[in-house]
This record gives C-alpha cells, structure tokens and sequence, in this order.
C-alpha cells in the first residue's frame, strides 16, 4: 500500500481492491472480475440472507436477462429513468432484432410479465419470489469496483400481495433484515429511513432505504426496499380475484441488496496497512505463520501448526507455509488482506507450549497458551466483529451534524462532510434547490423524528427531519 | 396431464414442465422463467457440485458478462462457431458503441483477459476457478425448456495448470465428479466418452462427455469437460515463469453442466401422470394428505398430520391444508409435481395408528405403524432413488444396439433410435458422410472399448469404437 486512506483515499481504495485481490478492472468500462476472495465475501453475505428470506417462505426463481424494449416501457416513468443506462441487444448473430433487448437494469418488468400468468385468485397470493442475478447500468463518470460499476450482482425480491396492509409490512420486515446483515454481519452501521420524492425509485410509492457514511464524508445507500403499490400491477395487470370473487390489482414490493456492499465493508473497516475484514464475513478468519530459521526447526514447527490448525477446527485457517518468503512479508501479505488473527509458532513457542496471536484491527500481540487456544481465538473473533462495530458506529455517529440554516449546512459541506440533519418542508422546490446549490442529496427521512427548526431551505414551516448528505 | 409420455413426448414434455410448474414461456423466443420449483432443484445440483470442487480446492469467481468483439476473435476457430448464436450488445442508453460487445455465451475468453494479468510464475498455479452464472446463445428453431433456450444457467470451470499432464488430470477428475452427480443425484445414467473431432468444443485440443438418452430415443449431451491444452493461452499470452526461470504457456481446462441436467430429469423419469423427481432432489421428499369429511374429523386429523409433520423432521415435508379440495384432487396435484412419496392420514387410520404411504413410482400404497413411519420413509425414499437408476440404466443399456454395417445403421434409425455402438475409422470423411445421410452425430468415443468391426461407413480399417445418435 503506497497511499494512507486519510490522505489519498479514492487512490488508497482503489490499491486495497486490487492488492487486497478482491478484484480486478476489465476491458469494457465501469466492467470488474470479481475475484475468488470477494466473491467468497459475497457468498456468506448470501448465504446467510438467503437463509432468512426462505424462512419466511420467500423463494428463489430465475428470469430472463433479455426484457423486450415494449415490455420495459409499460410503466413510463420507470422506463424513462432507467433508458439512459441501458445496455440494448440489437443483433442476433448476423441478423439485426425487429425490437431491441435491454439487458436487464433491474427485473420489475420481466417479472410482473410472469406475475400476470401466475397470479389468478387469493388463492395464489402472497407471491414472495427473490432472484440472485446480474444486472446492468451503463456507468460512464466516477466508476469505482464494488461502488458503482456498470454490472453488478445482486438479490432483487419481488412479491405480489392480496392488501396493501400486507405489502407495507413486507417492505419493513425486509428492511429489518437488511439492517441486521449489513449492521451484524459486516459492521457496517446504518441509518434507516424512507427516500425523498426524487430520490425515490422511478414507479414506487415511497422507498426505504438503508445509508452509510464513507470515511470520506460521503454517504453510501446499502440496500433500499420499495413500497410500488398498484403502480406495477395496473400497466401490467396483475390482478386476482378475492375471496368475495371480485377482481382487484395486487399490491407488489421490490427489494435489493448488492455486491456495492463489499465496497462498503473494504471503506469503513480498511485502514493504511490494507483491508480489514470482520470476522463473521473474513474468508480467513486466522491464518499460522511458521517460524523457523533451520531445517532443524521446520520439521518440528510445521508438524505442530498443522496440529494447531486441526485443533481449530470450525475456524476458517488459513496456514502458510510457502517457502522463500521470510516471516516479515508473510505478516504484511496477511495484513494487506485484512485477516482478522495471525497465530505465530516458532521456537520458542513450542518450548513454553504457547503462540502468538497478533489482532488485525490494532496490531497488539498476545501469548497464548496452547490449552486455551480455541476458546481465546473464538472469543477474539466476537471481541473483533463488536469493535469494528463500535467504531464504525462511533464514527458514523460523529459524522451527523445538526443545522437549523442553509449557511449551516454549506459550511458543514466545506468542512466535515458526513450527514447534515436539518427540518424541511419536503417540497420539490427546496430539494432541487438544496441539490442545484450544493450537490447534496437528502439520503434519507428517519423515522419518528421530532422536527426542530422552520425550513432549513425555505424558512417555512417544516414537516419532518431528513439526512443531507453528498453521496457515492 | 392430457398428452400421454408414448404417444406424443414433445407435447407431453411441455405440459409436464408447465403444468408441474417448472418453467414458463418468456416474451423473447426460447427464454423462460424458472419457477421456484425448478429453481430449487437447480440450487440442490449447485451445492452438491460446489462443495465436492472446493474441497478440491476451486474457487468460485464473476467475470463480466459483456465482452468486446474483438476479445473473443483471439482465437479463430472459437469465435467463427459462436457468433452466428451471440446477442450483441450495439448501444448504451441512446449512444451507439465504437465496438460491439458480446453478451457471453461462454467465458474463455474474458477470463484468460484476466488471467494473463493474474499469472506470473509457478507459483500462482494452479489456478482453479469456477463461476455459476447465465450464459446467453441465441437459440432459433427447436426451442425447449431446459434442453434448448436462449439463456440458461450453468457452471463454467476455468484452471490453468503448470503442465499438460495436471490438466489433463483435472478434465477427468471433472468429468468423474460429473458422473456422480449425474447418475447419484439425479438417477440419469450417462455414457462417458470423447468427442470427435468435428462434435469438440471450439478450440478445444479434446472433449469429454456425458451423454444420457431420452425415451424418444435421441441423445441428450448432460455435461463436457475440455482439454484446451495450449490453444487458448497462446493467444491471449497466458504465460509464467517456471521453477527454472524459463517462460511458458500454461495448459488450460474448462467445463460446464446447466440448468439442461433438468430437462434430462424430467424426460427421464416423468410418466403419463407428470414428473417423477428422484428423493435426493425433489424439493419436497413427501407431502402429508390430512384426509376428513366433517369438521368433528377435521381437528384432530390436522392435529395428528402436524405431529407426524414434526417427527420427520430432516426430510422434506409439505403438508396439503388446503380447503376447498377434495382428497383425490390433491392426489393428482402432487402426483404431476412428482413428489416421491404420500402420506394420508384418516380417522381409521388414526385408530390403527397407522399411516398410508403411497408410492409415485409405481403408485403402490401401504400401511405403516406410526412407530416405525420415519425409518419406513427414509428406507423408502433410498430405495425409490435405487429403483429410479436401476429402471434409468435398464433403459440405457437396451437403447444401445451394435451394428457392423451401414445398413443396420440405418434400420436402427428407422425404427427403435437409441445409441448406435460402430466400429470406425474416425475419418473427417466418414463423420460427415453419416451425418449428412442420417442427422445422427457422433455422440461419444467410450474409454477403452475394442474395436469388433471395419469401419461402419467406409469398409475400411476401424481405429475406435463410438456411440452415434441422433440428438438433441
């Protein structure tokens, strides 16, 4: 690593991405490979969503990629949102389409196609499908790995439901589960509140969303889900009859987590030295480095790490026994990939029947009976994920700055950074001119908050409280 | 059910996948919707394969999607036999791109892109990559769920080896770990072979493969894995320095099995009542009939059905509630879903305390002792999948007739189709002169077989034995 993060941190990003092997640039623009040890970062972050979604009787499927050019124009404001970044198929083989093909951007279109031919009485609702897929958003400005690229991978839930009342809840317990991932399992603290009438998605009747704060001062949305109502239903008729046989269009949600999360986790948590992964999600959790300066030593050192590597069991370990690298660099080749424990034997360890464990979040080192090993490793691995929480809760906490004027606010734009919490009155007027004025966007309308001034913007009277902030 | 298996297979093919709700039409020709029923028998394929290749060490990865025209002309012979089946990618948003992009329809060539950039010396080899993914190759005439679509999903294998000898010890190993899967899980009984010369993948130095047979006698490719030898990493410079400092290519290998493995199951073993799904991948093992005429029955029944529910727990149950359906109506219902085995449950059957499990194989119904009903259906379950294979391979074997003379050859085509097992020279000539007279292909090159006869076509010297068949 050649750059400090508080110093050069795009440039310092960057290095921990590609350093760090958690991915690579590609011969198309804003395009990444997402390399074994991000995708595998990815596949928890799956595993462990997938598992909660499907206990509540949430079920994968799989649509098509293609979405013909009429069927992505059935809801206009939707289309129109979204045809600037649309990657179009034109030809098949040699021969040129009578329509054109976009490459998914997102599936509400393709899917309500199928919902209209599945969905016939009450009988068949709630509808709760989710599909793990790629998706495509041509990125020209400003693409970053993981943060904005031009095709990711995501989950996108959609459901079909009998009442609104039901269709709401399902937005919020959605939305509760992705603040336990994102909080739990990567440490990555959120505030939760609903988008502004802009910033909403284009067809929804109000999004939910989910914000982090870069070390940057700027804002990351980690996961939105979305209230579309009978917007979808109507244009593409998904109706059902009820139980009173009277017909009535279904009330849907949308919902998304991406792999944008993983830049999330690299921002919050790397520091100068490189990545640092929370333990619940660090592919390697403790890797053993051998010490030993003889061959006489080696035998004996590497017969007892592979025995310690036994007795961790359970623990995601890593040993490494590559030769023609001294101890040293194995340390920072650990370090730059942000495993959590490194476990020292050498020598002199085997003689008082200890190791070393050294702690990737502070650098301290500890000597740690053999006897003991397994349960002060777990426990350090709990102790890690809840520092890493604290911390980064700490800072996003101290990211929040309270205005009462707009000559407020823009000063905290030209200093700090971070949230700026203001009063508003949520017009139209106030949000284009606070975003003309200052590129700041409102993240997020927190809920049940007390209102505490006029306006920032207008001075009039306010309705609620909002998050401000500028944003990746 | 309205088709019957014998008498109309493409018909009743369709209603067997739609009905038994395993996929739907999309609005693009030959794409379809996996529906959660089918989806889950997929995720059932992808564990089982993921785990036994990351125990060998593989990694899971994501490459783009799109790939620029000019990457995937590298290497001649690939690129001249998938374009006429590639969607291109001509325009972002509004503005037409300077090159083309592919969207893939296999990724050897964006991952070499990265594995030049990602090998230097013996040390970063082998390289073991896999990714799930969808691939897209557009599909005119014949299409068919699963079989034959515009998009499907597969796993693609992807390593780079120090030495040929490595990876052509990795094609095998696949290819083994194929079979297993192929015929453990799925009851589909394969033949493993070579490729011919002209049936290879494009590129390829050999082919290996696995080829299942359909009832209406025509082979079913169910999965290939490729030595690619130097031919790959040549053009895209995938070179590294050996342990004695000399530069080298590498020796690559790739491999895949998709969602088409689906298809083979559903063909395989459905009959004219709908699909029969082997107990290892059914995404439900057993349903429970609560079977009452009055609401004095109903609640005890229900009471009892979900006790037995609780005392199978570890195998997939699904408990049939629904009101509004007679006993006999759920029969079908789950009968064309394929489900292994029923369990009814009635007054008498309560007093008895007793059970009726009834058989989807073979519709046999039998009483079972309350005690003994968790080990009865494990027992059960186990023994379906045996008979399911058995019954598979049975088939297999009498679909193979040998011939000696191109005569036969052709009067086994006429009449009873299958794999037609000749001696041959192997000759260019000959290959397409039998293709050309019979649409039958080369399907497979079996491992050690000896040679009973000239050659099939030409009269002349046979080298080898192979299967021919026609195919899907």
């Amino acid at each position: 690593m050649t750059s400090k993060k508080g110093e050069n941190f795009s440039e310092w990003y960057s290095q921990a991405v590609q350093k760090g092997e958690l991915a690579d640039y590609g011969p198309i623009q804003g395009t990444i490979a997402f390399r074994p040890y991000s995708y595998e970062i990815w596949e928890m972050i799956q595993k462990e969503f997938d598992a909660r979604i499907k206990k509540l009787g949430h079920k994968n499927a799989y649509f098509p990629l293609l979405i013909p050019e009429s069927l992505l124009d059935k809801e206009a404001e939707h289309f129109e949102t979204f045809v600037p970044e649309v990657f179009w198929v034109a030809y098949n083989g040699n021969a040129k389409l009578a329509e054109k093909y976009a490459v998914r951007p997102t599936s509400e279109t393709i899917i309500y196609y199928f919902m209209s031919k599945w969905i016939r009485s009450w009988r068949d609702l709630p509808l709760l499908l989710n599909q793990w897929c790629n998706v495509l958003r041509a990125e020209i400005k400003a693409t970053k790995p993981f943060i904005r690229t031009s095709e990711f991978l995501w989950q996108e839930g959609h459901t079909a439901h009998a009442t609104k009342e039901e269709a709401e809840k399902e937005v919020f317990t959605i939305l509760s589960i992705y603040k336990e991932i994102v909080e739990g399992l990567l440490a990555v603290p959120v505030i939760i509140g609903k988008k502004s009438e802009m910033e909403k998605f284009a067809g929804a009747v109000y999004t939910t969303t989910l914000e982090a704060m870069m070390p940057d001062g700027k804002a990351l949305q980690c996961g939105t889900s979305h209230f579309l109502g009978q917007n979808f239903s109507k244009p593409f008729e998904v109706s059902f009859l009820d139980k009173e046989e009277k017909n009535d269009f279904v009330y849907t949600t949308s919902w998304g987590i991406s792999t944008r999360l993983l830049g999330a986790l690299i921002m919050v948590h790397g520091d100068d030295k490189g990545l640092v992964l929370p333990p619940k999600v660090a592919p390697i959790q403790a890797v053993i480095v051998p010490i030993y300066y003889n061959e006489q030593d080696k035998k004996r050192i590497l017969g007892e790490a592979e025995k310690i590597k036994e007795e961790l069991g359970g623990i995601r370990i890593e040993m490494d026994t590559r030769e023609g690298y001294t101890p040293g660099w194995k340390f920072n080749y650990w370090e730059l990939r942000g495993v959590p424990l490194r476990i020292e034997i050498g020598p002199k360890d085997i003689e008082n029947n200890q190791v070393v464990i050294s702690k990737r979040i502070d650098g301290k080192k500890e000597k740690v009976g053999r006897s003991e090993l397994k349960q002060r490793i777990k426990e350090e691995l709990e102790n890690e994920q809840e520092q890493m929480f604290k911390k980064a809760r700490a800072s996003l906490d101290g990211s929040i700055t309270q205005v009462r004027t707009f000559d407020e606010f823009k000063k905290v734009l030209e200093t700090k950074m971070g949230f700026i919490k203001v009063s508003w009155c949520a017009s139209k007027e106030c949000e284009e001119g606070i975003k003309n004025e200052t590129t700041a966007t409102c993240r997020a309308i927190p809920f049940g908050e007390q209102v505490f001034s006029d306006c920032v913007y207008c001075g009039k009277k306010a309705i609620e409280v909002a998050f401000f902030a500028k944003s990746y």
